[in-house]
């Protein structure tokens, strides 16, 4: 081995268990999730020459020390190699990396192995933008379309998207690119806000935040509903006295509702103009949302979901189904950054919008990215299209995201933004982290290892 | 508490990780899964009184470490449990199980975290049985058709199924309900070989073994294709030589293809008269497979999946779309007998037939008891099914199935056949086991936590 490659080699991949109390206000709650702990799993790559990458998956609490467990199992497929070999041909290292042939059985490609895959992949982006001192979403820009294809793994997607159609598409969408270069920077990118309409607040809380990002110059505005009609129908009502009928208004049941009880609920609400019904039902329920989605059509109301679809088969067949009028890709669920490539190269093709799910810890910091990306380079469209933002637990990152004028300002720092601030280790390390150990001595949590 | 409750309450969850080292023979070798390792996740529940049930769930493993913690997750859920009030109301106890509010971000109701249900699910129905004496499958006839829809959670199934239709179908199935109970003690329920067509097998090992289960009365042979279209051939070429055509054969590509390849490849392999292919593509992929069932429905082979398939959702959808012919129920893979059950019953409303998946280690000894519930007091028919079968690793047991003629005869001991030989686990616990422990100083493998 070369001396360059010897220093390129990748000597260290370090997993943390790092958790956030949210429990304690109701903050992130929704008709399917009561009391998340906002938690990240941080992988961090390092290399001989001491550059680091780190990369992160999203979940809520409990489950995070699995995830942990999965990054230690997968972890020796990394360990030693050369960075460079990786990404001259990332497609194929990814195929390896998901598909050890014993361990794909506990997936194959969903679940917890899945998000710890995800969470390696991240990391090896971000070192990637590191090394070339740019931001992710600039070094996707950046990449030669047969290059950034390159990094995909296409089985599985040929009935919908060829290698080739997808090169295509990128070189299509060249056109007009250093324009929306310069609109992006200037401008930046559009978002919505989740956060006045968490399940668990009160009338007066919701009034408060909706107040507070309409203020901030907040045009879309997204509700939890599907506890109660009757709540649902209340709330509604509240919001849109609030924020008027100019503005745009989604709501999301997070998955509680069987099929036809999501058409014959979201019929009750469509007096309020909500523009999508988000996670109606099960997430892996594709014959199921086409349904809705052909029923709530005359309604004026679309479907939105993918935050919880499992990987890229499953969006290929919400698109090829009509199944998703709305695609939220997430930035952790699925297999990392190549992964979500695939994604949009398929919705670009069927021509779906991608609004992507945000939130949680780090997944606003990666999301703008991808989007930004896919608005420069690919779609070439911000029509119709924006990216969930929450105000929150963006202080323990390096370099968090900027909000300017309701929109996310393109990232400037290497990197893909998901390098947590030492201090945040230390203290919210679970459960040795100082806040954790506070937590426990105030009898506020029980101590586990889980 | 009543003094009767105290003595039924859960009083400690054990997990253990046992692994066999059968990658050293090509046994269990597929187009995909080249050198398993078959281990098993073994959970051991222990009531105040001293009972014990066990269950287990199958993985080729490396994996197995990650199955194991997420047991270890969940296990707080069952602790302290009184074992007859969970069976009073088992639906809604294993929604509660699989609906932690932060642990079902990393499945939901898949991989990993599904594969641990299953385990413990399933050492809860083992000790059901035990309690009352007796086989898992006389239990499950002898559940009154209400008491046996109380174990369901029939989330997200309304559009194909209900709790109503179902109790009719079981009303339904106990026509005829006695004669089968005495046909089935009498003959058993027929059972098919994969062992004569592992993917690493020479053309010496497959004929060794094809005489073999010809000899012992086998009607139905499984071979592994996929790797190479020329090979398949001269392997199915082979196997047609040495079994005739009166003889049933099965093809298994273990998810190998793309959707037009896989109708491609089994146009080519027509000739051979294939029964079904197995696993043609991605297990996620409702749509392809209904391309491919479609396409090879004139040739006359059948499209059988649902090893991989990752919950009662996935199983809908297969069956809402026409996407498979043979309905491949795994016994650990979905979460545990309540999930099972409703397949089955969704199955046999849409009128395909169920063949299960076995094999591994506890597999066979599991979907036994299944099947004949099925064939006893729900379909009401062997037509056209069978069971798999691998004559491995039924040593282990301390009631291993029986095979007379072809057929397994019908479980008598008490529980569901999944209780290991103390000395089983003294051998080969992972990594500390003595067969382990020689293994290493061997240098045949090498000592890892993973």
């Amino acid at each position: 081995m070369s001396h360059t490659a010897e220093k390129l080699k990748i000597v260290s991949v370090d997993v943390q268990d790092i958790r956030f109390p949210t429990s304690i206000s109701a903050h992130g709650s929704d008709a399917m999730h009561k009391d998340p702990d906002y938690s990240c799993v941080y992988v961090t790559l390092k290399l001989r020459n001491g550059m680091e990458g780190h990369g992160m998956t999203f979940t809520l609490g409990r489950g995070n020390e699995i995830v942990v467990a999965a990054v230690e199992s997968l972890k020796d497929i990394v360990l030693g190699q050369v960075i460079t070999d990786i990404y001259k041909d990332f497609g194929n290292f990814w195929r390896i990396l998901t598909s050890d042939s014993q361990l794909r059985w506990v997936g194959p490609e969903k679940g917890v192995i899945h998000l710890a895959t995800s969470a390696i992949v991240n990391a090896l982006w971000d070192l990637w933008a590191k090394i070339l001192k740019k931001p992710l979403w600039r070094l996707l820009v950046d990449l030669e379309p047969e290059q950034l294809v390159s990094c995909i793994d296409f089985r599985y997607l040929s009935n919908l998207i060829t290698k080739n159609e997808a090169i295509e598409l990128l070189k299509k969408g060249r056109n007009g690119l250093e324009t929306r270069l310069e609109l992006i920077e200037e401008k930046g990118y559009p978002a919505y806000t989740t956060q006045a309409g968490w399940i668990g607040f009160t009338d007066h809380q919701m009034s408060e935040a909706a107040n507070k990002y309409l203020e901030l110059g907040f045009t879309a505005f997204k509700v939890k509903v599907g506890k109660n009609l009757y709540e649902d129908v209340k709330r509604l009502e509240k919001i849109r006295s609030i924020i008027g009928w100019d503005k745009t208004l989604m709501v999301d049941a997070n998955q509680i509702w069987e099929v036809q009880e999501a058409i014959d609920w979201m019929t009750q609400l469509a007096v309020y103009k909500p523009l999508w019904i988000e996670e109606p039902t099960s997430p892996d329920d594709v014959l199921g949302h086409a349904a809705i989605v052909k029923a709530l059509k005359p309604l004026g109301i679309g479907v939105a979901t993918g935050e919880m679809c499992c990987n890229r088969v499953l969006f290929k067949q919400f698109l090829q189904a009509n199944a998703m009028d709305y695609c939220q890709i997430d930035s952790a669920r699925i297999g990392g950054v190549n992964e979500i490539l695939a994604v949009y190269l398929m919705a670009c093709k069927m021509k779906v919008k991608v609004c992507p799910h945000a939130g949680g810890i780090g997944l606003c910091e990666m999301v703008q990215h991808l989007q930004m990306w896919d608005y420069v380079a690919l779609s070439g469209s911000k029509q119709g299209r924006m990216i969930e933002f929450v105000d929150e637990h963006h202080e323990h990152f390096d370099y968090p995201l900027v909000i300017r004028n309701a929109c996310y300002m393109p990232p400037k720092a290497p990197g893909y933004s998901t390098t947590l601030k030492q201090e945040t280790i230390l203290k919210y390390s679970y459960p040795n982290g100082s806040e954790w150990l506070a937590l426990f001595q105030k009898g506020l949590f029980f101590k586990t290892n889980k």
